[in-house]
């Protein structure tokens, strides 16, 4: 692509024209750290019309496009194509409204997800998707994934709180859909097509977020129990007790809470929340807005459960140290592996019902073919969503991730899951797709790919 | 169409070939009873497999399907084209599975939704999505209208409740993902696409659904406040303060509450439940599982804004015969409104904070076209979506509903709103479907549907 000829620099401004040296290392890789992505140019847009200018270019020359955000993907998907163009929406960061009486955010694709949950807040009103990269990962990005987190169970997935959105397709078309509306049966809803697209579709230029009245009392305990049948168990009866309030239900299998918590007493000098030894611990958090009675209904809910024997002990936080202490099992698990590094790492979904099966048949698998592997689940269980650490153990040789993600994938793909539950397929997974999507599915895929991007521009190589 | 040469018999049986004076007035019509279909024939399939070989013979001569259900629609959307083929799905009625323990139930497409009801809390679990055709409804159509009904606000559309669909396209392919995952971003959302497009990019065969915790007590209330700030100040404070429980936020207007319980009085014999004269009238409803708790806490919360006085009069039900008598408010309007037939009705959405700008514009324009115009407001507030019934009121002539269409759509688009919230497009709301919609989201749809239908024999003449 030839830089100087193409009015680039028209489009955006000198400014935000950086090719060569001044590509910095944050343009050219995510969180996998992986590869390094080298585009010919990155460019900076201020608008929306910008975007649409510069896709209209690049579909004319047929130059590759990847919207790049906060940089924090767990598969690559923000990964600039080798001499394309990296479209950073860093400068489109505004939050455009904060509307408290409708409980709505309009904001630009560019907002770090932190800062639009400080100006909700800011207003009295709460922006309840949230995950470990909020201070860096980027609205548009956010919605290109689909993203999860902790309180999924709870408030859904980003996709359940994007009311308006305005992409920009390859063509440079804008289609803007900026209403404020919970329902609308209008014709086809290509929002959630477009919504977890890893931009292959559009760039999400700006979105209208659905905001929930500010949570003004939480409770967090964290909870043992022996089987998975009865930590599953729990989560139904919780989900009920607590009446729609339980917000996230964070599960460790026990050689794994027990990994974690040595570590970090061992590096923290953290407290082990509660003993070792059993099957199962959970990371449970209800949050609610009645100061007379959340509290009260918690603890009966957990009393409940101990006296009738599913939970077979509990650490309950009295204070905001103690709910980040035991929150702290949860969010700080690279603790616990940092000297497993290089592993590999899974984001699988399925059924509740078949999760102790997976766990078993991966680890049956795995012994078979690397008799010293080690297996650590983890996960929103509450979700049906684990994430899985496997390092095949086998010291002086590269680590064989292909044959690892082959048994991992295989055992999912036989129990019917999906091999992507929130951080998408991007480049990383993509060889996969297949094993948890149908031929018919694939095609369906592609017919509408087509359709929207016909020269094949945006973010090639990612997702099909 | 030639029905003797194609072997449609062969695919389905003879007996499940309908024609002539066999296709019932079933087959024929939907809620409106507006028009009167006319198919070349009735189709009854018994399999997913028997819906792909007859779209395969239908994509092959260029023949319009139709998927039609239990013909509760409220928009034409189900009305089989003249000469095509009327597919009926109400043979695979099945409820395949349900799994308590991953809280899924998976169901065929003819299945009615109480029956679904019924059999989810046979097992001790909840099907939320809940509307005044539930006798009738077919879990197909609710997933091809994406509907909506009364506790959306908490549990959400039909869409929210899908976590798997298997639907055949256009020329007989078979896509199916029964996954049961509430989480799978493992490449494009079709399922979403094809939720809500009202048979026009695939037929629905089955659909893994979410199940949620039976719950155990609810309250319920009629309350009413002065002004529409007020109401949705209220709406906020105890979503807030019913931390989550809050299932139900039905508003009507004043004048709109007065004209139904005087009629409710008149011809029911039944008691007005609240003292009539005040601005707004909403009937609240909880639910939790908290036996315990769940009482206080909705007293507490009613207690709070009647001593705020956000809440100027209250009545709550203390029995089920006293909750049948509030809910009768909101669900036997029509006998409010029979004597005002035919009239227009409306089913649109808009940020709340415009709703009161909506009403007093609708009824500013009408005045200036239609002198006596009257006009009833009412509907799903806690999801910004309004219904509305207007009368022209012109003694003698025919019911001009273009006119006033043009009146409330206009009103719609200049708020940014919705012309279709929950009951949509069909062929009722065809020609307005660019007033809500822009050019450029028009032809997305447009490509949408030609990659996926080339031959456009999908329910021709509905949405697009």
């Amino acid at each position: 692509m030839d830089i100087s000829s193409n009015g680039l620099a028209e489009i955006v401004g000198a400014a935000n024209v950086l090719i060569g040296d001044d590509i910095g290392d944050r343009y050219r890789s995510d969180f996998l750290k992986k590869h390094v992505a080298a585009p010919a140019v990155v460019l900076r847009p201020a608008s929306t019309q910008e975007v649409s200018e510069i896709l209209k270019l690049a579909h004319r020359e047929g130059t590759p496009v990847t919207a790049i955000g906060g940089q924090t993907g767990m598969c690559g998907a923000a990964m600039a194509s080798p001499g394309g163009i990296a479209l950073s929406l860093e400068r489109m960061n505004r939050i455009e409204e904060i509307d408290p009486a409708s409980m709505t955010m309009t904001v630009q694709a560019g907002c770090v997800l932190q800062v639009a949950h400080e100006a909700a807040e800011a207003e009295g009103v709460f922006l309840p998707l949230d995950l470990g990269a909020r201070g860096s990962a980027m609205i548009g990005g956010v919605i290109g994934t689909n993203a999860g987190g902790n309180r999924v169970l709870r408030w859904g997935m980003m996709r359940d709180m994007v009311l308006g959105l305005e992409v920009v397709l390859a063509d440079g078309r804008i289609v803007s859909s900026l209403g404020k509306m919970i329902k609308d049966n209008a014709g086809y809803n290509w929002k959630h097509l477009l919504i977890g697209s890893e931009g292959t579709l559009g760039v999400v230029t700006r979105a209208v977020l659905r905001l929930r009245p500010l949570p003004t009392t939480h409770q967090t305990a964290i909870v043992a129990t022996e089987s998975f049948e009865d930590t599953i168990r729990l989560l139904r009866k919780l989900d009920a007790s607590l009446s729609g309030r339980l917000s996230s239900f964070e599960l460790l299998w026990g050689d794994c809470y027990e990994r974690v918590v040595d570590a970090q007493l061992d590096q923290l000098k953290r407290p082990v929340p509660l003993a070792k030894g059993h099957g199962f611990y959970t990371v449970v958090e209800a949050m609610g807005s009645d100061k007379e009675g959340d509290d009260a209904q918690f603890e009966r809910a957990l009393a409940a459960e101990l006296e009738g024997g599913l939970i077979v002990d509990a650490a309950v936080a009295n204070s905001e140290s103690q709910r980040a202490t035991l929150w702290g099992v949860r969010d700080e698990m690279h603790v616990g592996f940092m000297n497993l590094m290089p592993f590999c790492n899974y984001d699988v979904s399925m059924a509740q019902s078949v999760m102790p099966t997976f766990v078993a048949r991966v680890r049956e698998d795995l012994a078979q073919r690397f008799p010293n592997a080690v297996s650590y689940f983890y996960g929103h269980a509450g979700d049906g969503n684990l994430h899985a650490i496997v390092n095949p153990l086998e010291p002086g040789k590269p680590l064989d991730s292909i044959a690892v993600d082959r048994i991992v994938f295989g055992v999912v793909r036989e129990l019917g899951g999906s091999i992507a539950a929130e951080h998408g397929i991007g480049t990383l997974r993509r060889e996969f797709l297949d094993w948890t999507r149908s031929e018919d599915e694939l095609w369906m895929m592609r017919a509408i790919k087509q359709a929207l991007d016909p020269r094949g521009i945006l973010n090639p190589g990612k997702v099909l």
